[in-house]
Parts: C-alpha cells; structure tokens; sequence
C-alpha cells in the first residue's frame, strides 16, 4: 500500500483539507505514478459542488494528473520506472464492449470507471490527483513527450483531449472555418489545436477583453457576442462550431452561424437543458452534437500533436494552500487560462 | 394566361371557397401541368392557419402536385406534352449559389419560391396545387414515372421527399437499425422507404393502435411511446432515427435510443423550440440534425427509387368539397395516411 498527500473536501461547497490517502498495491498491470502537477477543470467543480449529482466524500479531485512514473507492475510493457507519463479523466474500462474495442472507452458501454468519483474494479472509491501519488493500470496512463513541461501538459489531459477530439472528428483543417465559444481553458485549447489543424479560427466571447490572447493563441478574427450584430454578420458562415460554455445560452443564435450540412459541437455541460428551435436546424440542415473527452488512443495522438506543434495551455501554477481561492477565481471566468496544482506543496 | 379553377382560403380558420386564379403565360422556359391530384400536407395546415407566421390571402395550398403536361415553352427540353409530371414545394430558386450549384436548392442561399405563399421571380405571389392547372419553370417540374399512379405519386413530392432525403443522407441500409416516430403521412412513407432501402425498421408511436399498419408497411418492430419501459427496453440501439412529429415531445428520451455517433434527424417542424440535454447528446458523442424535403435531382430519385420498389402512399382520394373536412381530420390524426384532392372536382 503507498500512503499519499492529497487534498480533500468533505461536502459541497466546504473547504480544502489536508488528508492522507491510500493508494492500491500494484498489481502486475498497474503503474505507480509520482504525480507532479494536476490542473484544476471546471468539471472539478461542478462536482465537488454536487452540481452533476452527489458526490462521494470525502473527495479529491483532479483529473488531469501529470508526473514521473516510480513502479511498474510484473507485466507493464508500456512503461518504466522515470517515464513522463499522465492521466486523464478515466482510470478504466470494460475493454470488451463495441465502443471500447473500437477506442472509445470514453463510451464504455458498461460504464468506465472516473478518475476521481468512481469506484474500481476492486470496489474502492477512486480518488483523483490532487494528490502526491495514483494507481492505474497502464492501459489508461499515457505518455508525456519530452518537449512538453509536466506542468502545461497536465491541462491537455482533459482540456486538450476534450478539444482535440471533436476538432479530429469533424475535420477542422485547411479551408475550414471554425468558431470556438467561450475562451477560457477548453476554449483557449480549442483556438490553439484548430489554429494547428490549419482551420481558420474565429473566437466568439462575451466581450472583447480577452481580443488580444485569441489572436496571440492563433484566432484570425474574434467577435463580442453581446453585440446582437455579430450573429448577422457571421450567418451561415462556419464549418464547424466548438461551443465550451457550461452556462445556457441561445444555441440558436450559434446554430445560424453554420452553412449547409455543418456541426456545432458541445463540449460544455449545462446542467439546464438548450432550447433548440427545430428551425434553427432543419433551414441548413445543420446539426447539433456533443463530445466527451477522447479514448486513450486519441488522447496519446492529441499529446503527440501538441508535442509536434509546441502547443500548452496558458497556465498559472499555484500551490495546495490556493485551492480554494482557485475554485472562486474559475467561477468567476478569472483565470487565464488554467490553474495547475504544484504538488509537492501537498 | 391561363385561367385555373382552384379552391382558396382568405383568412386563419376560414373554410375553403371556390376562386377562379390566373396562371401566368408560358415563357420560353416554363410548362403548364395540368393537375390531376393534389396531397394535403399538414404544411398546407400549419401555413393557411398563419402557425408559421401570417400567410397572404387569398391562399391557394398544396404542394404534393402530379398531373399531365399540356404545354411547354420554346426553349423546354425535359418535357413535352402528354408527359406524366409533378411540382413539390418550390418551384425557382437562384441557381448561383454554392447551395443551388450542389444541386440543394431546397437551401438556396438567396431563398427559393415556395409552390404557395411565396413571391415568383415576376414578383407575383405563388399559389399551389389546389386547383386546375399550374406553370413552373422546367427545371422544378419532376417525371412520374409509369408505373406510378398520379394520386398516389402526389404525396411523394413532399412527403416521400422529406422522408426519402435523410434516410439516404444518413445512409438507411442493410445492417442499419433505424427507428421511425410517429406513423402519419411523413412516417409511413419513412417506413416504407426505409425498409425498401435494407434498413431494419422500428416504429415508435404514441400507442399501438397502427401496429398492424407499421408491420405491413416494412417495419420489423413496433412500440408505443406511451409505455416508459420502451425506452428502456431500446437504449442505445439505433443507427438513426427519423422525427416525424410537429408536437414539442421529450426528445431527450428518443435521443438516448441512438448508439454511439447516431443521428435523430427531425423531419417534423414543432413550432416551439425542444429542450435538449446536452447530456443527452455528450455520452455517446450524439447528433440532433433537421432535413427539408430534397433538392430537385434527389427528388426524381426519390421518384424512381419508388417506382422500382414499387413504394406507395396510402391514400384517400377525396372531392374538393371535402377539404374542410380533411384539415380538421388530419388535425385530429384521423387520416390513414395521406389525403389526396381530385382536381377534376374543383
């Protein structure tokens, strides 16, 4: 058994504590991970809060999980003890339904098993990476390439597979034109992996107080949604539409901005419903979809891409002790663009 | 000129009166259809009754038009009199758009002429099939084929189009499960389609009262919506699903009946917006799509892929004296499955 530093709540809306955490005996397909940094997401959050539903408490969170690997189980091929290695947002699979033999173990068909939240396959709650040390069987650990610093790779674990997946799937690249939604930490990601693909990236956010980082991430053009002018100007021109706001907003208005046969893809979770006019659709005969994370293939294809492409997120890196001033300041869209937990101050 | 019998209403909730119209003199490009039957189409409904917004009286509906060509202009190639032919519900559109060159002139760019309560290019406004004879341009006049008979071709060129366009969009085959809801004028068309197409067909309607219809029409399964455990019984299980419903339904529900990278296509036009879940769409990386009818080339194909299968709407021929009577029916979904007018009792 390895003992653990981590930070815990208790219950929602309830303060950081330190607690000591312990983590399972490796088994021979498991990877001790020495975690270095972990990133706050806003799904944390949401979470830790209870907005998804209950949590389980005591609770740590964190799912995007960044260290050196320290042991390896008797028949772990994929990795060794001093490897830069990362984990995301789930921890398992069943590894035997369609969607996971496809890839996809983020549609688990029999459910996959949450990095923090969730219970494993032994029966014990998980426990994310707010912590100095996890567990998990190589087939969910990826590695982390040499160029990329273990502190901004952490976000790409969710915030850049999260992004990267639907931006793979609906083919942004040259000659696409594609919208992102909201820029804070999907969104910046978004601009910039887009910005990669070759697409032509347009930022649409409330205001134009951030104008300046989306051209600097590689936006070409960045409008102020407030502005009821913007959805005339822009109608019927986008090939594709990430929308990474968690908030309702009129998706119709979004949806008028696609040309013949095109996506708006939701990678924000609203806990309230979208009023969709079906009108809003069938004009165009446009589609809206959502997206959750990426498989682990994808996701080692996603820091390959971003190693190549020199691409991080913008981070802030502060320690344990922040936490809580942390969840405030993402709650109130002041972050640029992602905190990340040093964890040695655990 | 040509003077046409036809039936025409002058307010929302009016009864149909008996109205002589003038159609325009041929010009080089266009033919004069001499109609023979004419469907009724919900549209008809919801536009006369001003629920899409206000109609301009006095209104002349029916876009579900076949009949005889009696003349053609000097410049007509694709016609000649005595051809058996039909008009849907547009009859120009701009032809210079990236949507019209695509032949998708159904999102025409610039907006094309609606069969009725449209403006022409003359700047007339449009009256539909309703009456005796009708003129339009070459290019939105379709062959019915031989083995079509004219009152059961009528429905097709809306409600076999509509339905016919997403299911060969979204790829209805062998090996494809695809669920219909709804089994009205659009959905038993959609069943039939679908079926001749290779699909394994399921039905959701409200009960089970036209089970029997369903299972004759090409369906494999039948429920009915109104028993929650269906949706439990068929989560995750389809390929695509065709909407055929105008009423606001819980969409949520039939969205979670899709498989992974599924599409739900609604073909029915609800006139309030659907409140979507995005977790309804997130989990297993689902679409919510819109279609309108076709574009001219899909819809002769439409016609002769229903000429080779030998696929027919159920129809019921009725008098022009019956119209009223017909609307309040179809209202009511006492209609099995489409009304047909015929024109010789205008």
């Amino acid at each position: 058994m390895v003992m653990a530093k981590a930070r815990a709540m208790d219950g929602p809306h309830q303060s950081f504590r330190k607690a000591d955490i312990q983590r399972r005996e490796l088994d021979k397909h498991d990877v001790l991970l020495e975690i270095h940094y972990a990133g706050i997401c806003h799904s944390d959050i949401h979470t830790a809060h209870g907005d998804w539903g209950e949590a389980h408490y005591p609770l740590v969170p964190g799912h995007e999980i960044a260290g050196i690997v320290k042991e390896v189980g008797s028949d772990v091929t994929k990795f060794q003890p001093g490897d830069r290695a990362g984990v995301g947002c789930m921890v398992e699979s069943c590894g035997s339904c369609e969607n996971c033999e496809a890839g996809e173990e983020q549609y688990c068909l029999k459910g996959n098993t949450l990095t923090y939240d969730g219970v494993d396959k032994y029966g014990e709650p998980t426990q994310g990476g707010y912590s100095t040390h996890i567990v998990v069987t190589e087939d969910f650990v990826l590695h982390i390439p040499e160029n990329l610093p273990l502190d901004a790779a952490a976000p790409l674990l969710c915030a850049g597979i999260t992004t990267f997946s639907p931006l793979n799937r609906w083919q942004a690249g040259p000659g696409k034109k594609v919208a992102v939604v909201g820029l804070g930490g999907l969104g910046h990601m978004a601009v910039k992996i887009a910005h990669a693909m070759g697409a032509d990236v347009t930022v649409l956010s409330q205001t134009l107080n951030k104008q300046d980082d989306g051209l600097r991430f590689g936006a070409s053009a960045y409008y102020a949604t407030k502005d009821e002018e913007t959805f005339n100007t822009l109608a019927g021109q986008f090939d594709l539409i990430i929308n990474t706001v968690s908030a309702k907003i009129n998706i119709n208005d979004y949806l008028s901005l696609l040309r013949l046969d095109e996506t708006l893809v939701n990678v924000g979770a609203p806990a309230e419903p979208l009023d969709v006019h079906v009108f809003s659709l069938i004009p165009q005969r446009r589609s809206f979809a959502g997206s959750l994370i990426g498989g682990i293939r994808e996701t080692q294809e996603m820091l390959d891409f971003c190693a190549k492409h020199e691409i991080m997120p913008e981070i802030e890196v502060i320690s344990a002790d922040d936490i809580d001033d942390a969840y405030e300041r993402v709650q109130k869209s002041d972050v640029k663009y992602r905190f990340v937990i040093d964890t040695s101050t655990l």
